[in-house]
């Protein structure tokens, strides 16, 4: 066995295979000896020598094998499941996938917008009844949309949002950082831009301070018309209260890629309502997921290589 | 009967009153007598004093009736149907529509592309099976974008597209002007823009040249990725080659708001394809379309007024 200088574990995601990713490093460092592990064995013996490591997940055993290992790569955006102590202690660096996901979701969310507005979901339903018949419609043109969460994903939907002329609330933790939104407020003044929204962008992190942001108090502060799209997490939805709400008529739509719980269950009443679209999970899912976290990671190798700053670290 | 300034024919389009025309028309200009013709009877009584009327249309027998005429303004933004040789020998000056559609339609268009791209038709039947299960999909991000015309409606998708990253392609009859999209072919090189589009937008009037534009050489050009959006005219598409196209498995998918014959009958096959979206030629609704109509028409009755430039002006 070789030592590489980069072994990527197993991994596939959305339908992509470890073998572009391995493809797409060798592009960026064609001196470098890239290595994937294709087993659990492979993966064993491949970490002894490697420098850098990128994958999903490193257990403490393997942590413990990896004695030439500076820096692991972690495959998602959130760190949230990593052994952070052990990986401190071992003084390996650790860097995440942010960015990776600001186009496929930020077009995801765009389309789910006006899918929302422009009622396609009917047009499904007719398109099924073979039925021709002309229906309403809102319009993103002058209408007010609240994106909490002001990380690389919300900034990613502000970007894109620029010339549908809107007015836009973003909400995040620190508004005195400011953002690209018209106005920027704290999550303590959420009920103000509720009040206020046409539709709803979630684009936050999970944390104790968003799980179940939007609650029964949250829906009922929402205008009876206005639409939620959820792109961050499940759980940042009281999925209960959300479906007192959609019974009540109480808002206008919700096109949901991310639910609580997760996978849906088949007799779950979120898949019965006619305005809400829900899909699986995928809003992550691009064409050429690995293509750029390569040119991250590749850009971190060489860093390592030269004394470079290390991009996305979060430890 | 009053002799009103303003006369506006009965009209109803996507299920919006003419009620909110002559409310917004009278927003605007205060101390004009806005009138409605309820019955054809009102309707003919109220023509003959009055300066503008609005309205889809005005027949020959009207106009002789409408001595103080000076201007119809017609609620679409096609004109085709109206009576111009009468209403030149009348000496009345006719506007359209124009730009009543921008926003709205521009919307859709994004919708569509990215409805397409991430297959949210998918989306559409697993929710009905309840199944939750991850798919891939495309991105914008990257792409080439052809755009089928450069009036008000393609300036506004292009607009749009702007932040989206994507290479755009634009085909006009007179290239010589140039315009919005990084590249301006004429309709004599619309293969080569259609052999490197990810997506074609269609966005042009129907007339003689661009009957049939999409055929199956059209086709034969296209990627098999390639998606379709056709929110100009059912015509501009040969529907039997899409049929054929996508029997083949020969272009990506198709959003359509208009088609050929319209309404599409509910045996047509264009409706069962899983990778087809039809929408019941309301790409056009717009919840504020007879606000904006009001905006045009009513600057126009201030230029009569005070000597100004009529806008949108087509004779």
């Amino acid at each position: 066995m070789s030592e590489p200088d980069v072994l990527l574990l197993r991994q596939k995601i959305h339908g992509l295979s470890v073998d572009e990713y391995a493809d797409a490093m060798r592009e960026w460092l064609p001196d470098a000896d890239i290595a994937v592990g294709r087993t659990p064995e492979e993966e064993r013996e491949l970490i002894e020598g490697a420098r850098v490591v990128a994958g999903f997940n490193i257990d403490p055993e393997m942590l413990d094998r990896a004695e030439n290992l500076e820096l692991f790569a972690c495959s998602y955006a959130g760190t949230g499941h990593l052994p952070m102590k052990a990986l401190e202690e071992a003084g390996v660096a650790v860097t995440n996938a942010s960015g990776v996901h600001g186009p496929n979701i930020s077009e995801y969310v765009i389309g789910a917008l006006i899918s929302l507005a422009r009622n396609f979901p009917r047009a499904a339903r007719q398109q099924e009844e073979r039925v021709w018949q002309s229906f309403g419609s809102q319009e993103l043109y002058g209408s007010t949309i609240t994106v909490v969460g002001m990380g690389a994903i919300g900034q990613a939907v502000v970007d894109r949002l620029e010339p549908f002329g809107v007015d836009t609330i973003g909400v995040r933790y620190t508004p005195e950082k400011g953002g690209p939104t018209d106005e920027v407020l704290g999550f303590d003044e959420i009920h103000d831009a509720l009040r206020r929204s046409d539709s709803v962008v979630l684009a936050c992190p999970l944390t104790d301070a968003t799980r179940n942001l939007l609650d029964d108090e949250a829906f009922k502060t929402m205008s009876a018309d206005a639409n939620l799209v959820n792109i961050a997490r499940g759980g940042i939805v009281d999925t209960d209260a959300l479906v007192r709400a959609l019974r009540g008529n109480a808002i206008g739509a919700a096109f949901l890629d991310v639910t609580d719980p997760e996978p849906l269950p088949a007799d779950h009443p979120l898949w019965g309502f006619d305005n809400v679209r829900i899909t699986p999970h995928n809003a992550g899912h691009s064409p050429v997921y690995f293509e750029r976290l390569a040119d991250i990671v590749a850009g971190n190798y060489e860093a390592l290589e030269e004394g470079g700053e290390i991009e996305n670290r979060v430890a």
